[in-house]
């Protein structure tokens, strides 16, 4: 294995690949990089237990000036191998297989000689396929992750709810996400036919996939295969495992019958809600006090030993019954950030029940819950 | 005590004085902040054990907008009081002293009232003063902190090497620190006169204090009276207690000859370093070996496990006897930072004996000394 090529080009490529590679890993060959060079370019993979990401960088792309003097392949302890590509001092770089899986890294005056590992080691990526998978633009993608992925579980008793769960069904794609005290559901109509699926996927991997989705590019086939799934664009594959088990049924969960509802400017009610959300802390909980009366509407945070805010709130509309309901500002604050600019609606039903937050724009694609605190 | 100011000119001060203060201490109202608002204008008053900063905010700033409606004094918990005036709505805000020591903080709609401690038990700041004062240009106390403070000991096994030497005599001011592996001193020849003297200023102290010197003001002035040191600007007082104990001649240290001598870009070089750094991991030490021949200038770096680097090097001229010395490349990569830009010439009598490292273009006013690591 031989080849010469643009070293800031390589090195983009080996960032990504490094996202899905862990610090630590109890095989140790995942800890590295494996490099595959082919007649038609570079394959990097990396890959955790849960998520596997290859990239490939033709020989063909004009701003690699790839030479390529002989094919072959190994792995290279990743985040070192980052260190030393980073800090060579020329614009390209030689990377050469020698004997015993040593690997040689020339930039001008410099020259690195560093163990390798055999790339027959290195665990096969899953085989994934679909006959028609589903093509979505990447923006799109990345807006529905951010819009749900914050709400999943962070605990691990009831590991489904870890994961957002996506369904593709009657033409629409539905991604949801619930801690059992919030949700965060949105709904995307589909131009294109594509095959039904029902799968839940780590937060964790969105996360990284949103990171990792390439920015000059416009699309992403996402492909499904017993327990995994694959995102592909023309320059990355990204492999993600899927959460077993059955993920509750969230439909019924969104109430339809209100008493109260008030239209906020979203900036703004995040912005009061994380000033109150500063004195907070009543007991083991924190708690904010939101009062809806004729008088105005009020928000309210206490905290015991440090002491109290209260605010009154500008609001657009507000219809319905007067209500005073306490919550996890935690909560309202993630679900504002997630609406960002828009105007919102919240709707209740009484100060025990769910209540719901939607774009007042919105047409029902995008719905948010949250749970209330009893106080009494 | 009650005043109505402007909140960004307000932050800013309290963002100075925070610089001080801990996040945790043994004396809990040194984690609060002391506001006093005299008829001049406030005073801020931060604190931990070792160093103290008060900063005034005058009554005539045009910024401030300030409106006194009633002097007082009061101590809030800072990091916390912080936090509610980044976050108020309004461009101004009221700080109000209620009774009970109760403070109210308002802008526009939102009210908060927090619970504050009494001015008087807040520790006086030491009385500080100096007959002849040492002047100097900001920029340049900021350049010797940063050119001697990376050189301190982080050990406590001799606490005295923890702190900068600043030595004022015959009309020139020395600073030096060593942790007696390597050396930096600065000497700077000063125009007007001031009152001769010998201090040892803690490193950490000295960090704070360039981050905390105005940027927008000309000059500081340096005060010392017995354990105390305090740099005066117009709107600040950065106090610092100094470290006791006899700092070690380190005159007799920096050895005045030579057998052999290297010129070198500064950032180049540095950039070498740091390349060979990557493998220097050679036992419990981190060594790299520089080898000047007359076939060339080399530098090696060895990593048992993870492989060698090697790397000919460009240097502007070279003197004197061929020489192999090996080194720790942390100390390295620190004096060359240390030198920014410059070309630097690197004077060696043997492998085994402190060499010293200058600008190429300086008249001996910026010398660093580094100890070689023997490797036989």
């Amino acid at each position: 294995m031989k080849v010469t090529l643009n070293r800031s080009i390589f090195m983009q490529e080996l960032q990504t690949a490094l996202r899905a590679i862990p610090g630590k890993a109890t095989m140790p060959i995942l800890t590295g990089v494996k490099m595959e060079l082919t007649p038609d370019g570079i394959y990097l993979t990396g890959s955790d237990a849960d998520v596997s990401i290859e990239t490939f960088l033709s020989k063909e792309s004009e701003k690699a000036q790839m030479q390529i003097e002989q094919t072959g392949s190994v792995v290279i302890q990743a985040r070192f191998f980052n260190e030393i590509v980073r800090r060579l001092p020329e614009d390209t770089l030689t990377i050469e297989l020698l004997s015993n899986q040593q690997v040689s890294i020339t930039s001008g005056e410099a020259n690195f000689v560093v163990a390798g590992l055999s790339a027959s080691e290195y665990p096969q990526l899953p085989e994934v396929s679909s006959a028609t998978p589903l093509k979505l633009p990447i923006p799109l993608l990345n807006q529905v992750i951010a819009e749900t992925v914050f709400a999943v579980s962070t605990q691990e008793t009831r590991p489904i709810l870890t994961g957002v769960h996506f369904i593709l069904e009657e033409n629409q794609l539905t991604a949801v996400a619930t801690d059992s005290h919030r949700l965060s559901q949105r709904v995307i109509p589909l131009e294109e036919a594509a095959a039904n699926f029902d799968m839940v996927i780590p937060g964790k991997s969105l996360v990284e996939l949103s990171r990792s989705l390439p920015e000059h590019e416009e699309f992403v086939e996402i492909s499904i295969m017993d327990n995994q799934v694959m995102f592909t664009t023309s320059t990355m594959k990204f492999y993600s495992r899927l959460l077993e088990g059955n993920y509750p049924d969230t439909r019924r969960l969104i109430p339809t019958n209100f008493e109260t509802s008030i239209t906020f400017n979203g900036p703004q009610f995040l912005q009061s809600v994380e000033r109150a959300s500063l004195l907070s802390n009543e007991g083991r909980y924190s708690i904010i006090r939101l009062s809806i009366t004729n008088e105005g509407v009020m928000l309210y945070g206490r905290s015991p030993e440090l002491g109290k805010v209260e605010e009154r709130l500008s609001y657009e509309k507000v219809e319905g019954e007067p209500l005073e309901i306490s919550f996890n500002p935690e909560y309202m604050k993630a679900a504002l950030r997630a609406f960002k600019d828009s105007q919102i609606v919240i709707r209740f039903l009484s100060a025990v029940r769910p209540f719901i937050l939607e774009p007042a724009e919105d047409n029902g694609n995008f719905v948010q819950l949250i749970t209330p605190v009893r106080t009494n």
